[in-house]
């Protein structure tokens, strides 16, 4: 089962948690993506749910790229984290 | 040869000028470094120099970390571009 975050403009902590709450209830793959700004958030909850909020799960792969949105190239991350 | 690109406040735009100059002078590959907010410029800055100012290189390895600074967690990004 795979669950996706979607990071916007809160705190970093706000995401960690939601990510380590989606493992908690079985997710085996939580997906974590982000465009523009954002992506440092991203990058952020993704360091603080695997290296404070849980055990066992690690950064599977991390996929940068650019999106077109609203005909303006915006960039954007994903970043898969598993169990191991 | 790998040439190291550090990625601070200026415009994407200026990093991916600098990414392809190092290509243009011979380097095989380039890697990008950035902490926290900066995290988010450096996508832009590797998204723009291979979309738009180059040819035959891609992304090889994007990393993502925490980098201890001055007794505070920072979250890090590592992204390797390389000759195809």
């Amino acid at each position: 089962m795979q669950s996706v975050i979607l990071i916007g403009n809160k705190a970093p902590i706000r995401y960690a948690t939601a990510v380590a709450t989606e493992f908690e209830k079985g997710a085996d793959e939580v997906m974590i993506k982000a465009r523009g700004r954002a992506i440092s958030i991203a990058v952020d909850a993704c360091q603080i749910s695997v290296n404070k909020f849980l055990e066992n799960v690690e950064i599977k792969e991390v996929k940068i790229f650019t999106e077109e949105l609203e005909n303006k190239n915006v960039s954007a991350i994903e970043i898969l984290l598993a169990r191991v």
